[in-house]
Order: structure tokens, then C-alpha cells, then sequence
């Protein structure tokens, strides 16, 4: 039997409560972050909490094992007494969306290994991917899942926008965002890059910058330019 | 029955005739398009050429319905005698890999009614999905594409590069790329746009600027910028 206290009652914290007390072998409470006094004693405190709230929220605990959930803090931002971790699940976790956790890669850091033992169980529980990360490479994580996910909808943001402008159904789009997104998989990304950027095709993106508006013919300009330059 | 004849050797040729060749009601041949002379009469001639071949190839055509298969080129870049048409296949086709042809966007124009009806049923036959588009919308969504696969391919280069500058496997990204791709399908891009530029996380933006090198960081001030702008 793990015993896990939850504090938070976020998006991060609801989803992973109703994941960990669907688990026979888990004893899971959920607690309020302003309410931590005569806390039950557990083998793992999971501070769901803002990125900002995490020194405070931790240095309540006066003992025991706690893990913060954020991909971009460093562990020692936590400032319980005890002994600390990271827990961090690469994910985004939408109120209304049930979290398939089998799907999630888990990332997994603490001081003392029996406290990683620990995670490990809770993470095979929920059947998600395990990766070891120390602070450092969470944070770079943290970055590139900006561009993985964050700016690559903005390119989906601005290809809509064009479409809008000119009477063109936005789903056109559809089976080309799920070819480039599943190629990955298949291949490194500088493998699959094509497009008159990498054919140096400097009619075509001549046409095309004719086609922008100004902020849009920026980016256009800079990532092409940043194509050709090699990353 | 309907007779198309396929001009080219590429990519798009091959995968054109062989699933044409499939389809009973339909009789196809391909020549290569350096060897234009006594063309065997068809319903629909489709050149599946490079855009620069475009206009040359085209005019050894002194009569008969011409199309070319081009996004960024407009139909009247075709200087046949006949009448001219788009049969523009929005999809990468790559040598090695089979197309399924029923996930295709078909984008479609003529200048004659009865031409065009020629063109819906060659897509039809081929189970595509069929839009109708004019030069100028066919054009536009050129571009749109560029941003739509090109450059979110580039955003996944950089994420995969991050990654590997951290000893961090890029294969942990795959999840969330997969749910970045799968969202445009239930909610438009500019409404599923999370991460720290949309939330003015201004602490989390400086942390990010400071593991980037020079060209990630003018890439992540430009978009970041443009993010919180508003498109």
C-alpha cells in the first residue's frame, strides 16, 4: 500500500486524484493547499500547486517525502525539511478532458533513491512511461515542449487565419497536421523537413511573402532563413 | 469510362497512376514529359511536372483538356490551346511510401463546367475528399501549408535539438505533439494556444531565453511576441 497525499485541487491534482483512487493498492487524499495543519501521515506529499506557490506551499511540511509537479522549477525550490522529489507529468491536463495516464511520460527525480523507488511504483500504477530527469533537464524539457506543442499550434494559428481570410475550410488542413505530427515517430524532424524553405525555392517564398501580412511575413521570413541557415 | 493520360515520371505521377490503374471504369496511361508527340486522345491530360516544366509542357498541347497538379501555380500558368483545369493534391508523396488516397484533399477548378465535373469524378473514384478552389485560394492555402507542416516540423527540429543538447530521449515529446496535432480537429488552434507567452508568464519566458542559443531565442521572442499580440 502507497500512501499519497495530494495538495492542490487544480486540473493536475483532480485528474491525478481520481487516477490514484481508482488503484486498489493506493491510499490517495486530496487536501486544499491553504488547509496543511494535522496533515495524515503518507509516503508521498504531491504539491499540485502554481509554479508560484510551490516554495511556500513546501515549507509547511515539516517532515516526510514531498515532490512538486512542475516541469519548469528546479527540486530545491521545494523547502520542506524532508526529503524532496519531482513528479512531473508531460502533459496538458484540461478540466473538462479525461487524462488517458498511459499516455503520459512521467518524469521522475529525488534525492534519496528509495523516495525514486517510490515514484517509480506510483508511475508503473498508472501505467504511463518512466523517464529519470534531473532539474536541469526538466527545465530544458520544459522549453522544447514550448515549441513542441505551444508554438507549432501557433503555425496551425496562423495557417487558420489565412484560410479564414480567404473562404477556405480550416479542415483542408486536417490530414496534412496529422502527417507531419505522426512522421516523427517515424523519423527525426530534420529528416522530414520539406517545403520551399529547404529546396531554397526562392520564387515560391518570394509569392508567398507577397501573399503575408506584415507580422506574419516576419515569422514566415525568420524561420525560413533559420531553415536554410541549418539548426 | 474515363481516359486519363498522366505527364511526368515523379512522385506524384507514379502514386497518381498507380491507384488510377486500379479503378476499372478508368484507363490510364503515363508517358514521360520530354516525350509529347502523337498523344493518345484522353478525357483529362494531367501534368504532373515540376512548376518551372509548367508552362513549356503545357503548350506542346494544341487541343484537349489540360491540367496541372500545382498549389503555388496559377491555372492560367498553363499556355495549352485547350481548356485548362487544377487538379491539386494537397499531400507530401514520398517515393517509398504508399498514399491512401481516401485521406486526400482534392482541390479542384476548370474553366468549363463539364471539365470540372471530370475532375470530381477522377476524385471521387480515387474516395478523396473534394473542395473547390479558385488560383487565388489554391495560392493562399500554399502558404497556409508552409506554416501548417513546414515550419511546425521546424518547431519539432528545434524541440528535437533542445533535447538532444539535454541527453533528454525526444521520443518523450511524442505524446504531447500527437495531442497538439488531434486538438485542431475539436477546437480552432487559436482557442487550444496554452504555455507561457498566451499566459504573460513573464518569469517562465526569461528562464526559457536563457537555455536557448542565439537563433532559438530570436525564433522564441518572435513568436512569443506575436502570441501575445494576438494574431
Amino acid at each position: 500500500m502507497i500512501r499519497v497525499l495530494i495538495i492542490g485541487n487544480g486540473n493536475v491534482a483532480s485528474h491525478l486524484y481520481a487516477r490514484l483512487r481508482a488503484i486498489p493498492s493506493i491510499h490517495v487524499m486530496q487536501i486544499n493547499s491553504r488547509h496543511i495543519k494535522d496533515l495524515p501521515s503518507a509516503d508521498v506529499n504531491i504539491l499540485a500547486v502554481s509554479d508560484d506557490a510551490i516554495s511556500e506551499v513546501s515549507s509547511k511540511f515539516e517532515s516526510g517525502f514531498v515532490v512538486h509537479t512542475s516541469g519548469a522549477m528546479h527540486m530545491n525550490d521545494l523547502k520542506n525539511n524532508g526529503n524532496k522529489g519531482v513528479f512531473y507529468m508531460l502533459q496538458s491536463f484540461t478540466k473538462e478532458k479525461e487524462v488517458d495516464f498511459s499516455n503520459v511520460p512521467f518524469c521522475l527525480e529525488a534525492e534519496q533513491d528509495e523516495d525514486l523507488q517510490v515514484l517509480k511504483q506510483l508511475a508503473k500504477h498508472m501505467e504511463g512511461k518512466i523517464y529519470f530527469l534531473d532539474s536541469d533537464q526538466r527545465k530544458a524539457l520544459h522549453v522544447a515542449a514550448v515549441f513542441a506543442n505551444n508554438f507549432s499550434n501557433y503555425m496551425f494559428t496562423i495557417a487558420d487565419s489565412i484560410c479564414e481570410q480567404n473562404n477556405i475550410p480550416f479542415d483542408i488542413l486536417y490530414p496534412l497536421i496529422q502527417e507531419t505530427s505522426a512522421k516523427v515517430q517515424t523519423m527525426p524532424p530534420s529528416k522530414a523537413q520539406t517545403g520551399p524553405a529547404i529546396r531554397r525555392d526562392q520564387k515560391t517564398i518570394k509569392n508567398h511573402l507577397n501573399l503575408l501580412d506584415d507580422k506574419q511575413r516576419e515569422i514566415y521570413t525568420l524561420i525560413t532563413q533559420s531553415i536554410q541557415d541549418g539548426t
